[in-house]
Formats: structure tokens, sequence, C-alpha cells
């Protein structure tokens, strides 16, 4: 099936800057989705009706390949920012980073709206809120997922979704026009490709409501068929932890919260400790023991100090680091540098994730660590102790089905598993034109109920990063400058010329780093010694008028030349000409 | 199953350090694999009985993240070079660059020796020796599969193997103790889980022979059951070609001449013209044409420049870059900078590859630039377009079972996919003890063919780079500078002091690049200038007898330490005194 979904043109972008963005008619639902359609992560979007604001999740980002040395990237705020009195709160599907993790950098720009979640959630970005002491401290308006509010001139509703961690849920926002409907992450609950009852259920909500637009993760629609349901994972670890003989290491994502307290319930009941090493895992674990989502004797938890007390096979430790993460528990494991516990060849290690991409060459790492030392490692390839919390393709097909919406705007996902989400929603039978597959400042907007643009304004959609202890814009020069660096690295040449005959004090000085050869190369070090001495010279052969900026361009570019033929890199030349 | 295969401790390694490598006993057959038993990639085995030293493959790496700025790894060829005169010959499995990509870097140093190998590989080598034009010619001998030859005291023999790319071979040496057998990349064509008649016919060369030792690919041997056979891809292939209607673009490696050879038959078969968009891809098809593995009219490839003339539905374009690589063919269809090509949304596009680790990222981009205009994209997550050149557990298992080896060496790949393999090895029969898993330069022996140790010698394994022009051992320094630099940056502060008074002679200069928030941030400029001066006069209290060295040093400490507190970040900090 070949569709065209309406997109932007250049030609509209170019219009967009720099116009300041009206307020939406009266007639329209307007959409913005901040961040989370160009990339997984920073999920943020903006729903405005009238006088009304609602914010759908906080996300943030973990850095990119082509963001080199900073530490997140935010959902870009500046429309929310100019219209703060306009927010009515912010709702929080669930408590990944994903969907939390830009709350401590982003509450206060937009006047630390209310954020509407469900307990779990609500604890999860309370404790996540202690790291930041300075902030000012968060609202936080528990809801269930039965509940509705009224807030500014909307209700707002809620049900449950199935995903990896426990209280998730989607949000619905009543308009004139029908239901706006914000899945969040979501996948089904599924016993040889056919729902749960408890999914019926939960989506008996749509039943008889009028969806006007359905905002949707599409992580994983570019996937066939259905996802493995975590309760084949759950029978997989169950399975795995009675056989066990030896010690059990069971490594996940924290964030996987409801396997870890299934892990924990077999654990005790099959008779074993459980150790837990991470300090993520620890705290989320705690949260969930906190509410009651998790219950278990206290001599059931060992410390990692004590493991020694107990026998090998009694022992069931989880860890964190399946991704291969530097200082996380499994990596010290890996490496050999854990305080409490040393590998045997009598250990089985379950690695219960997928590799996240990007982190394919760690965890590549990571597993030869963890074998060299003779444990048998068991991963998801071979057996079913990982499932995604996105669903597949059957299982959007199926959520569509329930909600039957008029609109569709795909989100969550790289542009390519937008488009294939759109797809899928025109075959389930929404009209082509009435799908919108935005970018991150889209300006979205559904009029009368009847129709669809994607408008030519844009919402700021600088990326935000943060960095240290700032959070600010990022620049193409110093992202460039950071790839150039790690590549070909820098060399610094110093010349100090006298200002009245022009020649040069002494030899020319050379740093440099991560470039290769100078400091080996005798040769090469003479010879860029004397391409310095005859650039400067050349620009200072009049002291009096001579142009230092212009003399130090000729320097930089002598060198740099005369480098690149050399040695066929392009490091940075940086020229020092001091003139005395 | 749980095995303790041989490892060499640490203890054995340090002892090693430093003592020449004595030759082997009459009675030892040594195995040294010089590259590719701790990654994908540069792989080279020396084999070494008497007084002949046979060399199996001199394949190189592409960089790797923990490498950032190199060009290649090379295998480590020290051992080798110390002992040219012992070299009988250099077998090539067959045509892939991490099998013959060393080649041009280091037959050279190991005294050229003739390169024996099919006639398909042996075009390829010397293809690409013409991109070194300083080089001495290769020797090349070409061999069939079915031939044996006598070098040294040893028979050499060969037999066919199914890979992805024609003339593919494995190699027996035939010593006193039984052979020794190196498959090369390798899988199985099958039908339904069950190896075709001719790969029976193939591995009856081993029924009579007693092996003493194999040597065998372990890339996928970590994937259960079978690998879908590239006869299932070249059906799929057809099928996509045969009913579309439109542009049909199919991007794969070049490398994968088998599958090329297939896409342009069937093209010509239902009438299509064929673009070729890529160099390596023009060069391979020719070869193959030129020595008759493929034949088709002249007017079936027609120029890029030349397709406007035929209608969409003719044309299929043979396109480079499925990797997501920057300059290559689809890349530059992406980003809308192809010279003659323009996506239309009636175009399909064929990613017939997968997604090599560390690429994902560039595949997602390139992903979403081609959907964004609109193309349909065919991926072999939904349709099997795309099988590996390696086969999976069932595959490597039936080879066990047709070889039946002695000892067991694996080869070609990471350690974990090695112990796999090794664990593999044993549960068809090998006794544990008679299999040892090596690492790059282990010094393997064999001794009167009942016995194999990892003896405590080790060949030089340091990492051997192609960085621009040279070729280098690599320097831990340089990739942690480098490293650094691309997350941090740098600053080079100035300062130009009196040599009588101590005292600066003016503000010092600021120059930094990569680091964030000098240029922008005043304050933190002043501050880190103060922190300068003082540092610098404190240094220079006593100007006589002061420590330049020390005073340089010092700065260096202040301002970084300054610049941390203040910013997080630790950018390399060179100091720069200029006394006048």
């Amino acid at each position: 099936m070949r569709l065209e979904h309406q997109t932007s043109s250049s030609a509209q972008r170019a219009r967009a800057t720099g116009s300041p963005i009206p307020p939406p008619a009266a007639d329209v639902v307007r959409i913005i989705p901040l961040g989370g359609v160009e990339e997984i992560g920073r999920n943020m979007t903006a729903v405005e009706v009238g006088n009304d604001i609602y914010i759908l999740d906080c996300g943030f980002q973990f850095k990119e390949e082509e963001t080199p040395g900073i530490d997140y990237i935010l959902p870009n705020t500046g429309y929310l920012e100019e219209r703060r009195d306009k927010i009515r709160g912010m709702f929080i599907s669930h408590g990944h980073l994903d969907h939390i993790g830009g709350i401590p950098y982003v509450s206060d720009r937009i006047g630390n709206p209310t954020i509407y979640t469900r307990k779990l959630t609500g604890l999860m970005i309370k404790k996540r809120q202690e790291e930041f002491a300075g902030n000012a401290p968060v609202n936080i308006r528990e809801v269930e997922k039965d509940e509705s509010i009224k807030l500014g001139n909307h209700t707002i509703r809620f049900f449950g979704v199935t995903h990896t961690v426990p209280d998730s849920m989607g949000i619905i926002i009543e308009t004139a026009w029908g239901d706006v409907v914000y899945t969040g992450d979501i996948k089904l609950d599924t016993e040889n490709g056919v729902p749960t009852e408890e999914e019926f259920r939960e989506f008996e909500v749509f039943r008889n409501r009028k969806v006007l637009c359905l905002l949707m993760d599409s992580t994983n629609v570019w996937q066939p068929g259905f996802s493995i349901p975590e309760r084949t994972v759950y029978a997989t670890l169950e399975r795995i932890i009675h056989d066990s003989h030896g010690r059990l290491i069971i490594a996940m994502f924290a964030s996987h919260l409801e396997r870890l307290i299934r892990v924990v319930h077999f654990a005790e009941k099959f008779g074993k400790k459980v150790v837990i090493d991470g300090r993520s895992m620890r705290t989320n674990i705690e949260i969930a023991r906190e509410i009651g989502l998790i219950k278990y004797k206290d001599d059931t938890v060992v410390a990692v100090e004590n493991m020694a007390s107990y026998p090998p096979e009694k022992l069931l430790i989880l860890a964190t680091g399946a991704q291969g993460d530097e200082f996380a528990s499994l990596a010290r494991i890996g490496n050999k540098s854990h305080k409490h516990i040393r590998l045997q060849p009598t250990d089985t290690i379950v690695l219960s994730s997928s590799v996240i991409p990007g982190n394919e060459r760690a965890v590549q790492k990571l597993k030869d660590n963890l074998s060299r030392q003779g444990a048998h490692i068991i991963t998801y390839y071979a057996s079913d102790v990982h499932a995604s919390g996105h669903g597949n393709r059957e299982e959007a097909a199926w959520i569509h089905k329930q909600v039957k919406p008029k609109f569709f705007v795909p989100q969550h996902g790289y542009h390519y598993m937008l488009r294939v989400h759109a797809d899928l929603a025109a075959e389930m039978g929404v009209p082509p034109q009435n799908i919108v597959i935005p970018d991150n400042g889209s300006v979205v907007e559904i009029v009368k109920g009847e129709k669809i643009v994607k408008t030519a304004h844009k919402a700021p959609s600088e990326l935000r990063v943060v960095e240290g202890l700032t959070v600010s814009e990022i620049s193409d020069v110093l992202m460039r400058d950071r790839k150039a660096l790690g590549q070909e690295g820098f060399c610094v040449v110093v010349a100090t010329v006298d200002r009245r005959s022009g020649r040069l004090h002494k030899s020319p000085d050379i740093i440099s780093r991560g470039f290769v050869y100078l400091r080996d190369n005798k040769d090469l070090m003479d010879q860029t010694r004397l391409i310095i001495r005859k650039s400067v010279e050349q620009s200072m052969r009049n002291p009096r008028s001579a142009d230092l900026d212009a003399a130090r361009e000729d320097l930089a570019d002598s060198v740099a030349r005369f480098l690149l033929q050399r040695t066929m890199k392009r490091p940075i030349v940086i020229p020092v000409i001091v003139s005395v």
C-alpha cells in the first residue's frame, strides 16, 4: 500500500522561521510534539485547545553519536515557556526516563505545572527529584486509571496500559470534537496472538467514545506479528531459577520493574536468597515494596557483603549493566573489579534484555569478559529471557481497531518508524489525508474536527542539551570540533616574534595531542618548525604594518596543509604568535 | 553442559613476556592465530610444522569505537617477520576484506610469499593491489578446489565451501599426525534444515581422512538452528523484481557477489535495465563477467546518466551503502545530494543486508531520510531479503560431524563466540581437553598428535593500525587523548611573563575548541584569567630560580581544577608560558 501522508515542504518551513505563532483558533485542537518523533526518547507532546495547554510526558534522551560529550538531550520547551499561564497540567504516562527524565530540567522553566500521574510513577518522580537538591519541589497529584478530572475547560480521563513498569497509563483529553487519546508506551498482553481478557476490558473504555485523534507509540510497529508477551519471559525465568544448581546472576534494566518483582517472587518461591546489586534497582524495588506492589520476607534479600554465608545454589544476584555500561555491577564483575563477586565456571548469567542500538560493542565486550571467566551466559537470542515493552505491528493493529480514531498522529520513534505506523493506520481505515507524520516542533491542527493540517508554523526545536552543570542549545560548531578532535587531535604552534625585526626570537614550539606522529618523528617536527618560521616571517616582513590576525590565519593554514600532505591527517591547528 | 577449556593464566603470560619463542619441536604442529579470534575481522592464522610455515588468510578490520581516528587494524605479523625464510605460502580462502584486506600492508614485511587461491579471489586481490601503486606486485598462484600441491615438506589440499562470494574454499594441511583443516568463512546451503546434495559431495573429502585439528569460523554459532539459505533470499528477490511496478533500488554489500550476480540475472529475465551505482560493486561485477561467472547482454547495464531514458518500472538500481556509509550511493540518494537519482513515492528500496553492529544509528538515519521522501522500504526484518554468510549452530554441528576432528581451535569471532563454538564442539564429541580457545598471538601446539596445549609463549599481538600514510603499533595514550578530546575538548592558555619581574606582560590568552562555555561566558573567562595570573605569578615569584616546566604543570592543574569545578567538564589544558 502506498500513501502520501502530509509533510511540510521546505518552503513552508522557511516561511515559518521567525514568525510568532498565534494562539489556535477557537475551533482548533492544536497538537505539538516537542520531542520523541525524530528519535527514541525525550518524549513530550503539548495539546492546546482554546485557553488550555495539556502536557503529555516529559522525558529526556541519552546522548547520541551525533552529540559527543553531552549528557542528555531535552525536549525543546520554548513554545511552553512563552505560554506558561495556559498550562493546566503535566500528565505522565509511566516512570521511565524517556517519559520523566526531563522533569527536573524543564519544570521550573515552564512554571512548575502540577503533575498528574499514578502512584508508582509519582514516587519515582519524587525519588529522582531528591537528586536535584536545588530544585523547587514538584507538585504531584496522584490519579487512578479509572478517574476523570476537570482541568481548565476540559475533562481528562485515564486508562491502564500494558508496558514493563506497573501503573502505566494512557491519557484521554475530551474536546468538543471528540477525544485526543495518548497511549504512552504500550504493548499487549497476549496468548497465542490473542489479547487477554484484561486487555479487552481496559479498551472497553473506547467502545462508546468518539475518538478525534490518536497519538500512539510507534517504536516497534515495524516488527511483524506479535511481540513475545512478558508472561512467556516470566515462565522462562521461573524455569531457569527453579533448575539452577549454581549461582545465578540475572541482569536487566532497573526500569523493568514488573520483571524484577516477578524474579524476587520466584526466588523466594524456590528458597533462594536475593542479592540486589545496583543502586537504581534497589531504589525501584524499595519503592515497589513501599506501596505494596511486591511483598517478600525481610531475610529474602541479603546484602552483597553477606553473600558468602550462603551456598552458591541458594543465591540469585540481580545486577544492573546488561547494556555493557562501564561502571555498572555486571561490567565490574566482568573485569574483575567487583568488590564482592568473582565469577566461577559454575555461575550462570542471564542477560534479560535486548541490546539498545549503539551498545552492541559494549555488550560484546561484556560477554567476552564474562565468558573468559568460564561463566555460562544465557541471552535472548537462544531463550525467551527478554521481551520488549513496545508492541509489534499486530498489536498496534488491534489497538487501532479498538480506538477507531478519525485522525492519527504517530508518536515515539524515528521518522521511519512513524511512517510505517502511518501506513498501518491507513490500512486500518484512517483516510491518508487524516494522518500527519510530525517532526519535533510541528504545529499540527485539527480544524472543526474535520480536517488535520501540519501548519506552516514550527515551535522552537533546536537541540537542548544538558552538559555538566548547564542546559543550553547545542552548537553545531562545537559538535563538529569534538568529532574532528576525537579523530585527528590538535596541534598548537607557538612563535615568539620580535616586534621590531619581525624575526622569530627562538625556535617555535609545537605541542600536539591526539595527533599521531609529531612526537616520534623528529624529521616532521623539524620541517614543521621550518614551515612555521617561513610563514610567520613572511607575514611579519613589515613588522609595523603587519596584521597579527592575518598572520595567525596564514600560519594555521600553512601548518595544516603541510601536515595533511605528510600524514593524511587533519589536526585542528591553533596558532599562537606572541609579539615581544 | 559446562566445560573448562584451556586458557593461559596471567602468570603464564607474564612469564612469556620478552622470552624469544623457540622453533617448534620436531613432533609438534604449531598453530598461531594472529588475528580474528578476539574480534570479527583481520583474520590470519599461521600453521608451523618443522621448517614450514603456512599462512591462512590475511585480512584487516575496520576501526572500532576503541580506536578513534585510525583507518584499519591489521593482524600483528611480528612473529612471521622474524621467520620469513620459513614461510612456504599464503593461502586465501575467499575475497572478502577481512580475509584479503591486510595483503597490501603486510606482504612486503613478510617477504612477499606466493599467494595460493582460486581464480576469482586472485583477481580481487590483484584489482585491489592496483590501489597501492608503490607496492611490489603480488605473486599469485591460482589453484582449484580439488587440487593438491606440495609445498615444503607438506601437501596442501583445498575444498569448496558455501559463503556469499564465489570461489570460497577451505584449506587442508596434511601433517604426519593428520590434517589441519581450515574452513574460512562458511555456511551451508540447506533446504528445510537439510544440507543439499552438493554440500554432502563437498564434505565427502573428509570421509576417509584423519583430521588432526579443525580451525573453523565461529561468527554465528551462537545463533540457534539454521541460517536462512541464500536460495531463499534469491527467491524473495526474484519475486520482488518480478512484481515491482515502480523503480526498484536494491542496496547490498558489493562483496555479496553471488547475490549481485543473481539480481542482474533476474533483472534481465524480467526485461529490466540495471544501473550499478557504486564503484566497488561495478568493479566486482566486471571481474565476475571477465571470468564468466556472470553473463548479460551489453545493453542490460545502463549508465546512471542515461537512466532517464527508461520508464521507472523498467529500472533496477543496484546501490552500495546499505550500512549507512556517509558517502555511498544510498546515503547520497537519502540526503538528496545524488547527482542523478531523486526519490519518488513510487520507488521501492530493498535493504538486502543486515546491520553490522556499530552501524545501527547510521542505518536508522538512512531509513529516516529515505522514507521522508516517500519511498517504500523493505528490510530483512519483514522479508527474507538477506541472509548471513556464516552458518548457525546446527550448520556448525553438521560440519563437525563430517570433519570429526581430534582437536579443535575455534576461529573468527569475539571470545564469547569462540567459547560457544567450543561448547558445541565438546557436545559433538571433541574431549574438552582437546579444545583450546585462543587469543590473538596464542602459541598453540599439538604434541605428537596426542595432546594440545596453549603454551606459555605469546607471539607479538600489540594492535597494528593503518592511519593515513603509516602503519604503526597503537599508542594507548593517543587513543585516550582522542577519546577525551572528543568529549571534553581542549583549552590553550597563554601567559607572557617578564623574565625579570616575574609579572605577566598582559592579560593571558585563552583559546578553546570543543569545550563548551568559555566563548559565551565572559565571567568564566575573566575568572580563568585571574586563576592563570595567580598561578603563573606564584610560580615565578623568584624569576631567576623559577622552574618553567613546574610552572606550566601548576598552571595546567589550576586551570583544569577550576574549570572542572565550574563546568563539570575536563578539557585537556595546554599551558603556554612565554618568558620574555
